[in-house]
């Protein structure tokens, strides 16, 4: 690049607890009904966790390719998702993430993906902490300290 | 074929008001955590919807093509999953579908996806009825006589 | 099941050299032009590919997860496709795959899709041999006894 | 948003005649293996041509929803990949694309994949011009006209 821009993919912005990353839908992310397919949203909404992790400053690779009691990563535990309007190719889409809940062993995700001011989708979806071998774990302190201050206050840990 | 064996792809089968389809994972179903991703048992719950029409005589490309009053889809409109164990490469899973709701303008599926007797994950999916230009109609009255017959007796329409 | 059928997915036929995997467009591989999007007949190619391997006697799960001097997998290195008529909204498809050509670290399979009588894509797949570290390796012995007998007699090796 | 940023996703740059688009790696693109799925690499490529059409002023959209003759869309019609090097989870990555050949009924593009100044693949995509129906046709003439000047100048047309 000649031209001094940046070239790294961005990974959105962080607003006080909320995370918003901009998306763009493709020709692979639509189906023969002329809309975006929903499981291509739960893509769009991967995205918007792992982005805003990496904001947070955790790396995800090295905690997963970490050996014995480092070794993390999250899993999907479980998801509850309402889908309220289509997007279409081309599509200048936002997903908003925001921690809603944190537990021992798992964190819930409030996220939302919205085009301009309107809402397409919302969804709840919980994470579990997961180990060497897939066993379930307790966060790493770092992160654990991290998690403890998005939490919105009403929230008891 | 000089074998004499059919070569269609199976659609499953029907057992009184439960469906089973029969999926294979491959690699492109996997993902780095060394697990089946998230996203793909919702594609292979799909195929499991999308069987079930199949089997029960109705053919969604002929709806899809359909113009004015004829033309009919399905939309997911909601959905809430638990994933209790993971599947690996090469598992060979089954998809159960089963209607468990009737209403105007949509239904609900629930769904599992098996490994021999183990749940790996279960779901319910709620799919509104939709017809021209993505408005809301009400079901194909063949397609309600026949989905009338499937839900539960418990259940009111 | 009480109706005694095997409900293991199917993974083909294996006629001689060739073999024949049934495969269903479900809405997920399809895009909003109307047709299936050109990367998700990769995904059916690859689906041919393995059950080929599975019905030779190979498993891929397991050679994956050996380690040392055991572990295996396949990476595809090249591969050149022709598109020419596009695969419907629940069409039944065939996967044909054949070995081509094998090298000391690698072979090329060729592959078609078919619906019916008609070729819908035709493609050669390069793949290599690698095992632990993503390193280069030849065969495991008793694959490549299997797979020279399955190249056409007039390929040298 | 309060901060007077651009959430816009970006569409890229583009230098002379090469197109370059920032894509990273999510845990949707890898496989078990560890890698990004080699499909995968050739949706990052269809995200650069689209792209790429975006920043030349072009609206795939309207052109796709157009009905009579100005119905027109890309088909992809053949393509011949090579895989160098794997992409890994979290990377960031820049899709490369040109048009290297124009023809009446169809364009050829070239396409690579880096992670800062390693090339971790290269290809070369046909895709053919289609219209209603999907029927061959020509390009709509100002998209010919501002074609005709990106290909380099020893092509002939």
């Amino acid at each position: 690049m000649g031209n001094g821009l940046s070239e790294e993919p961005t990974a959105g912005t962080l607003q006080g607890t909320l995370h918003r990353l901009p998306v763009r839908v493709y020709y692979a992310d639509t189906d023969v009904s002329g809309i975006v397919h929903h499981t291509n949203y739960l893509r769009f909404m991967e995205r918007g966790r792992s982005d805003w992790m990496r904001l947070l400053g955790f790396d995800q690779r090295s905690f997963l390719e970490s050996s014995g009691p480092d070794m993390f990563f999250f899993a999907v535990r479980s998801m509850s998702v309402e889908f309220l309007k289509p997007a279409l190719l081309d599509d200048a889409l936002v997903v908003e993430t925001q921690l809603t809940e944190l537990a021992g062993a798992s964190c819930t995700l409030g996220q939302k993906i919205l085009r301009g001011a309107e809402t397409l989708m919302t969804g709840q979806v919980r994470a579990a902490f997961l180990g060497q071998g897939g066993r379930p774990r307790r966060l790493p302190a770092e992160m654990k300290a991290k998690f403890a201050g998005l939490v919105p206050a009403t929230m008891s840990l």
